[in-house]
This record gives structure tokens, C-alpha cells and sequence, in this order.
């Protein structure tokens, strides 16, 4: 079923064939030390999230550099980074019905595995899943702290709920799940800061409800790419989840610092490649990535290092550029590299990762094709 | 690297796991039927878009119902086809680079192939790779009517470009791909029948154009879901290249007809079956349907025969569905059909169908799963 790759490894970049999902392995190297360098020195321990990359391959490589384990969001996703050589893997999502439920208790047979509840009956099911199967599950109570998504609120009703999942056989009350995902695409600093300082106070309170009804939080995880600074230093959160860092997009690329310029901790890692299919009439060019290529949930493609580009209108198989007609104009056959506005959607779309080094026009070479091996992993 | 599918031939609909994504076979059926009814009295071949459903079981149950042959629109998508059954096939795009042509090339020498053109070079590109191979293939010029994407200008640019290609060692001139894309979501009849007259009659001046040349067009394509009854009542069209009819969605469901009532010749029959998995908050339940399993580029899902339901927002494995307090409220586990809001690009996030007979929330069945198997073909 499986569509073959588009490029293998030795060829140069004219080689490839396109649309490809690029990663500048130079950027996404340099991307994972910057995040290993910044939270090795806290002490707080790191757990990247998987749903960003859906690959063992890069999983393992953020282990290699000290992650204590990994996030994903789906039992499929932790099935494929499971047999993929990952051994600790924490499903920060509800996992809802018996099915599920059953794959998950598998699951933690085989490696160290962990969930998060919002709802005392699911806990009561993950409960009973895990004697069945022998297994035992580490459970955090979500907590919403301001995504307004999922989570219980916090304070009294976490702790009725972390009490509950502390009685039941099977599950190992972990602590909470506390991550704000509504701040990670404000753009200003001190909305970001305003934010996580809320989610902190709310946090913080509610571990010492817990504390005080004897229910130690050993994890407190939250934190994404855009604030994992401000949970760091917050003193709440223990395990940081950054995903969208190894890859970033041209969405968090409009984060800005408390400056104003663009926050510039992480590189732009990820592209898609792309030809020019047709160049029917002056100044418009058609590429040969669209919906099915690229999401665009969060906005267009940005064409890279051409800023007298747009990518103006995406259809499912085609991309309209638009160019001032004194440019140097674009014919059927030119490649662009294309940043996506939002990473983890456009991985999603790919079967094969094409990681080139020397990522330039000339001289790149690409060093390895690697499955995004939980693409379509969504249940 | 594919994920297992959702479910099982003989399963229950309550068995499934979802996110999945479901053909209510009945439905379906009768799409295929009643679109072989519509063009078969009018002595036009049917030609259908695979670009809709990427499976060679289902492009085949066309060419049962006796449609000629299949459109595509990427040469891996024709190779996959091919692969499964479907032994002529149009690429109904321009295909550029060295590579690609090679494969189309390689393809046309085990089945019938046709592509189009709208530039000389690619022409003569296209013509090297076929004679290098000892293919033919059938070549389209394409013409812009209207879409303002790919595609010479209609009139004298068409008829010196299908002069070369008929030229072209290798190519054999078929005639004039002519597609309204943007007239197919214009929501009033009004708006679509003033679009498909101004493209008939730019067809109709350069196809005279070209026989006044000698140029002879076997085939004048084009047409989609929701215009394909004016092409075929023109005079001007000869094969109908409609793709989405099969499964239907939310938004060709907006296009109206003469009197302003939904236009309501085919039926819906593609859903996204999905589950409950947090219902943290009076009036509020988040599906486990996001970004990664439904498209959102023509609006949100609709939620099945659920009016008092609105899917209002989707982050990447998570959809937020609002309710009002006074409705039966959703509960963890509970489980919803959402209608997509466009097929495509839903389709191809996904890596099997699970087709049911009898669609309903009791005694429905799983009566085949297919893999989507040209899913992320695409290039």
C-alpha cells in the first residue's frame, strides 16, 4: 500500500522527486542539541512529543540525547514507536473505549507506558483493562489550565479524581497533565508569559491539593515549543513535551520575543520540495504541491529564500505561485523548498522523510530516506 | 509503516476503532449507478476522477459500470492504478522532470496512458521519454476556460501547441483537456451555467480552430461533480472527467439548484466515523477527529443527523464539538458519523476504507475494507 520513496540515499537534490518532505539534518541536528542543551542544565527532564515527527528513528535520537522517554497522542502511534525501539511512551490523550483500552494495557506488557484521564469512569475502564492483561499504567490527571480542550478543572476536581485513580488496581497515579496549548502560537512575549504564569498558579495549587491529601505529583508535564522556557523556569513543571522544535514552521516562525524580533531558538529543519509544473501566464506559476502535500491550517507555505515569491492559492495537487513579472521568472521544471505553516499536519501527509545534508542547490546530498512509520497511526 | 486497518470484514459498526473512515456502500452504490444512468443515454464516455478515491477496487467498479477508463492526477497515483487493474488511465495534469516522464513512459508501455500539456518544451520532453521507451501516448492540450490555473490560452496558443505535439515522434495528439475547476463549488445554478457557457464556447472556438488545422480532437474532457450536466448538454464536451460523486461532501452539499433547493443527484456516502473522548465541560465534548483525519480547507465536518451538533474547532488529533446544555448531552465513548467538508484531501489521509452495508447505529456491518492504495501518492 505503501507508496515508494521518493529519493534514495546518495542522490543529490536534483535527483529527488518532488513534492518531498525534506529535513535539513545540519538545522534538525543543531535543533535537537539546542533543546538537549537547554533543559539538561535544569534538571527537569525532557520527553519530546512524537506527534510532531511519527518516527522511531528520530525518537531514538532525542533518547540518545537525554530525553527520558517520549509524548505521542494515539495507542497507534505508541504501537509503532514501541516496535520501533522506544521503551517508555506516554499517551497524552484520553484513550476511550474497549478496544483501545485493551491495545494500551498490551502495549504496557512490553514497554513502560502512561495515559492521562479526565473522567473517572474511563479511569475505572483503563483500570480494568490493565488487571486483565497484568499490566500496570501510569496515569497523569489532565488538568485544563487554559486550552479550554480537555483536562478537568483544576483544584477540587483533580483531586477527587487523582484519588480515585490512586484506589485502582492496575494504575499507578503518575501526577497531572498540565499543558497549555492555546499559548504557543500567541505572538508577543508577555502573552505567552501571561499565560503560563496563570497555568502555574492553577498548577502549583493544585499539586499542593494533592500533597495534602497524601497523592504525590512525581510528573507535573506540559510545555511546547513556544513557552517550554517559561515552564522551565516556573519551578510547577518537571517534564517538559516539546514537539514542533525539531522541525519548526512558518507559524512559529511569527512567535516574537520580548524584543519584537522573531524568537530564534530553533532553526526552520523541515521543507517540502517542490517543482514548477506550469508557467501558463505572466507572472503565475503552478507548483506541484497542494492540499495533499501541505497543510494549511495554519496558513500558506512560505517559499524559502525567495521572498519575491507567494504562494498564493492551494487546490489538492497544486500550488498557484505568484511572481512580479520583472522577476527573474520561474519555468516548468525550477524546484522551490517550501516551509510549511504548520509541521505536524504536513508530516502527516508524508510516507518517507528525505534527510539531505548541505541542504543547498548545489552540493546536497541525501544521507538517509526514513518512513514517517506512524503516518495515518490515528486510533 | 501502514498502520493495521480500523476494522474487519463481518464487524459491527460498534467495533470499529476510529477515527476511521467509513463508505456507507449503499449510498455509494447508488452514486455509481446513477451517474452510469446520466451519461449512458447520452452516447459521452465517462471518464472518472480516481483523484477522489485513490483505489483501484472502486476504479474498476467503475469501469464495470462502464466508464473508459479512469483520470488521475500524479504518475505514481497512475502507477498504483495500473498495479490494480485499471488499464487506461489519464493523467489529467502536466508531468515535469526527467524522472517522471521516464516512469509515465515505462507505464505506457503496459497500459494505455494519456497526459497533458500546456507548454512546447515539456511537449518535446514528453515526446523524447516516449520514443526512448518505444511508448505512445495520448497528449491533451490543456486549455485554460476559466480556472486561471494550468493551461495555454484557449484559441491560437492551443492550436500552435497541439500543431507540435502532433509532430512529436512518440505522442499521439488526442485532443483538448478543458476542465471549469472554479465553476464547481459556485453555489448558484446561475453562476455555474454562466461559467461552463463562457468555457463551452472557448472550447467550441478552438477545437473548429484546430480542425481548420487539421488537428483533429478524439477527445474534448473536462467537466466535475458539480457542472458535469452542462458539459454534457454543450455539444462540446465528449468525455466527463467527475470525480467526486462517488462519496460526496458538506460543501459541494451547499451548491444549489434552479429553484435554490440543494442540488440532491447524489447522495452522501463517505463519513468519518469518530468517538467522544473527553466531555470536560458543560455544553463542550472533543473528538478524537482532527486535523490528521479530516480536511478542513472547505470548512469544518458536519456532524450526521445531529442538527443540534456544530464541530467548531480541530487541533491536530482533536475536534471540539459544542452543544447546548438542554440536548442529550455526549459522553466519553459515545460515537458521531462527521460528514467531510471536502472528500479529497479526507480520503487521502487516511490508509483504508471501512465500507459498511445498511449504514446505522444498529445492524450495520463491515462488509470489505480496502486500502486506500494511492494514498500519498503524489508524485
Amino acid at each position: 500500500m505503501t507508496v515508494p520513496p521518493p529519493a534514495a540515499p546518495g542522490m543529490k537534490l536534483a535527483e529527488v522527486e518532488t513534492p518531498a518532505l525534506l529535513i535539513d539534518l545540519d538545522a534538525f541536528e543543531r535543533n535537537l542539541r539546542a533543546m538537549a542543551e537547554a533543559v539538561g542544565p535544569t534538571g527537569l527532564r525532557l520527553r519530546p512529543h512524537a506527534k510532531t515527527h511519527k518516527s522511531p528513528v528520530i525518537a531514538r535520537r532525542q533518547l540518545a540525547l537525554g530525553a527520558v522517554g517520549v509524548c505521542c497522542q494515539k495507542v497507534s502511534e505508541a504501537e509503532v514507536l514501541a516496535d520501533g525501539g522506544v521503551d517508555d511512551v506516554l499517551v497524552t490523550n484520553q484513550v476511550v473505549g474497549a478496544r483501545k483500552l485493551e491495545r494500551l494495557a498490551a502495549l504496557a506488557r512490553r514497554v513502560k507506558v502512561g495515559t492521562c484521564v479526565d473522567d473517572a469512569q474511563n479511569a475505572r475502564d483503563l483500570s480494568a483493562a490493565a488487571v486483565r492483561f497484568g499490566a500496570e499504567i501510569e496515569v497523569l490527571v489532565e488538568i485544563d489550565v487554559g486550552a479550554g480542550r480537555c483536562g478537568v478543572a483544576p483544584g477540587e476536581p483533580a483531586r477527587t479524581l487523582a484519588g480515585e485513580v490512586a484506589t485502582l488496581p492496575g494504575l499507578r497515579f503518575g501526577g497531572l497533565q498540565a499543558y497549555q496549548g492555546a499559548a504557543q502560537h500567541l505572538r508577543r512575549a508577555e502573552e505567552r508569559e501571561a499565560a503560563i504564569a496563570r497555568a502555574a498558579e492553577l498548577t502549583r495549587q493544585t499539586v499542593a491539593l494533592l500533597a495534602g491529601a497524601g497523592l504525590e505529583c512525581r510528573t507535573v508535564g506540559g510545555a511546547g515549543t513556544g513557552t517550554y522556557a517559561l515552564e522551565a523556569a516556573s519551578g510547577v513543571w518537571n517534564e517538559l513535551q516539546c514537539g514542533s522544535y525539531v522541525f519548526m514552521d512558518a507559524d512559529y516562525a511569527r512567535n516574537l520575543d520580548a524584543e519584537g524580533a522573531p524568537v530564534a531558538a530553533f532553526e526552520q529543519a523541515l521543507f517540502v520540495l517542490s517543482t514548477v509544473m506550469s508557467q501558463p501566464a505572466a507572472g503565475r506559476a503552478v507548483l506541484d504541491a497542494g492540499l495533499k502535500a501541505l497543510a494549511f491550517d495554519s496558513g500558506p507555505p512560505l517559499v524559502h529564500g525567495r521572498a519575491d515569491l507567494r504562494y498564493e492559492g492551494a487546490s489538492d495537487e497544486h500550488g498557484k505561485v505568484a511572481f512580479e513579472a520583472t522577476n527573474a521568472p520561474l519555468r516548468p521544471g525550477d524546484r522551490l523548498l517550501l516551509v510549511p505553516g504548520h509541521c505536524d499536519p504536513t508530516v502527516n501527509l508524508h510516507d518517507w522523510y528525505v534527510a539531505v545534508r548541505g541542504l543547498s542547490w548545489e552540493g546536497a546530498f541525501v544521507e538517509a530516506v526514513w518512513p514517517v512509520a506512524a503516518r495515518g497511526a490515528g486510533f
